[in-house]
């Protein structure tokens, strides 16, 4: 199934920070049909560094979705049922409006003149978007990671716009470690000379800062049991230790490759505005709990966690549930056994489209009770 | 308790990987007096970061040493009873041979011409020390972290020297996931354009490099829990967020500060040599298990973990314990419950000080039953 990635244009966007960003534009792939009735739309957000492919093939890369083994015919969110939407998110790099866009003030790249954004800000955009397809309610948002923050956020939002809520390996605010290893990801790109201020005009960009920042990152998406056998201690290539600064271990070759993978695919600047958005995420701000934060909120929750994420670990999950629970609403957890850590959401897919699916089976059936 | 560092000289040093340093120095403290019979001897163990200065106050600085806590009259480590002895690792940068010493063929700094180094090289140059003062037989070696890891070399390359063994939150080799937080470090400090292949000749030094390792490793040495209760999501100095890409939350804040503060007191050289040791650490290297490297040892063990700690997670020590268990040794182990992580070691002594000073009681009770 090969997918083009469209776009959406919209005049302006006024944001948490109180700035606006005019004009915006959102990348963002549809799979699957929607229906006259306009009611099987499903929303998809993405993790920190995703983009709009979510599915399918993309014709210029040849390359398969973020979420393939989740998206498609017969899968957990299955495009024989559902129009199936993914947008890249605000602040990205990857075709929606950012840091690396063109600010038209100025006529040159936005870079550190664009304004902060927040997981709120990210949520008002894809409203838009589902706006202008004239769709008034979602059949369901979902997300792993800070699309789990995003799915959140939209029950919390807009509340007549949701019917189901399916946030995967997420939290309901950004905890002192996960700031902590959000800023120093940004003190690496930031401490690169080639990064000096926003980088645009430089010559090379902040790729080493980049690529370390992006080394924590893998660390942290890993569980120690899946590094242990993955990697264990096996040395790459050689029989004996080196004793030189060159690489000895599989894992060391392994970071070293991700991390240099990734200055090709992503903007130092967006990682520091989407970091930052996520460090600002906490769903109960200005509320006087976590419980009056979902105060107005109608949908069906789905909340999935997997038992080796410590860097989402199970109990922020579980947090959330014992909130909705208290304010009486429909709310379904189940934590699944990976040892796949924060990745497992996407790798490790086998028992959480099962729940997804009958999830969303029940949803509708909800649905078509509270019609009939 | 003014107390003066030391240093020992010694003509040279076969390594591991089979160059030899000379000459070779060593910088030490003592606290309490050694007793005629040479036999109340106690050697402390120090972690990556760490230097000879464990307890009393330094006559320059005023600051008191690292362990001050655990060792003294009255303490685990009773100075009243045992003459306690802490030098700085090899490859360290605080009196101990390492990168920034002289290297006497070409005169300059070693820097990068300085070969790689092991824990088992550590311990060598220890014994040699320990040889130096007459003393044939420690009442035992301890040390956390790192430290661990050279209480266990101890008891396995001099059997005959040790009494007993006190390794605190370690391991006994490096896991995949600690390797890989030590080569993120590294490459963060080698990817600093300061850094320049060794930097003693450059202006400045690859101080951002090292910052940024040094707010990854205290991010591990933390917990989840720790974090949360020290920092949470409070901001700094400040109401709401700034919406820029300054300081806002105080757990940031630290951070950059412990980062800084590390720059004037370590070597990114010893930084990048010393983590190579750690992650080349393998107590079970060329042996057919790990119950076999503890083929010859004679000593009693005392292994302790702390329950938050996900750095040197307690069922590292739990290994080691079983491997002991299964060569029929003397091994007491004990799980500290405990918040502040791999650093409750050095912070949260409480009962820890309980349980080694019962078991040092007991390894006195044990030797004068062996002896009469």
């Amino acid at each position: 199934m090969i997918v083009e990635t469209l776009e959406a244009h919209f005049d302006s966007l006024a944001l948490d920070c109180g700035e606006v960003i005019a004009p915006v534009r959102v990348a963002y792939e549809t799979y699957g049909e929607l229906n006259a009735a306009k009611s099987n739309a499903i929303l998809i957000l993405h993790a920190f560094t995703g983009d709009a492919h979510a599915a399918g093939i993309c014709p210029e890369t040849g390359k398969p979705g973020w979420w393939e083994s989740m998206i498609g015919p017969g899968k957990a969110f299955d495009t024989n049922e559902y129009f199936v939407i993914c947008s890249n998110v605000l602040g990205g790099c990857s075709g929606t409006t950012g840091p690396s866009s063109i600010n038209p003030e100025t006529g040159k790249l936005y870079a550190m003149e664009f304004p902060l954004i927040t997981i709120k800000d990210m949520v008002r955009l894809q409203k838009m978007l589902i706006d202008s397809m004239g769709i008034e309610k979602l059949l369901a948002v979902s997300g792993g990671s800070m699309g789990a923050m995003q799915a959140l956020e939209w029950a919390v939002d807009y509340p007549e716009a949701v019917a189901a809520s399916i946030p995967i390996a997420g939290t309901w605010r950004h905890s002192a470690q996960q700031i902590a290893f959000n800023e120093v990801g940004r003190q690496s790109i930031m401490a690169d000379p080639e990064w000096n201020g926003g980088y645009y005009d430089e010559e090379k960009g902040p790729g080493r800062g980049l690529a370390v920042a992006r080394m924590i990152g893998h660390i942290t998406y890993m569980s120690d049991e899946s590094m242990r056998e993955k990697f264990g201690r096996r040395l790459r290539e050689k029989e004996k230790f080196g004793f030189d600064f060159e690489i000895d271990f599989e894992v060391e070759s392994y970071l070293r490759y991700r991390g240099k993978q990734f200055i090709g695919r992503f903007d130092a600047n967006s990682y520091l505005y989407i970091t930052k958005a996520l460090d600002y995420f906490d769903i109960s701000n200005g509320k006087a709990s976590l419980a009056a934060a979902f105060e107005h909120t109608t949908a069906r929750f789905l909340l999935i966690s997997f038992t080796s994420d410590w860097l989402y670990p199970s109990y922020q999950s579980q947090e959330i549930v014992s909130a909705l629970r208290s304010r009486n609403r429909d709310v379904a957890y189940v934590e699944l056994a990976s040892n796949y850590g924060h990745d497992a959401f996407l790798v490790d897919v086998g028992e959480q489209t099962e729940v997804v699916k009958g999830f969303l089976a029940s949803t509708l059936k909800a649905i078509s009770k509270g019609k009939s």
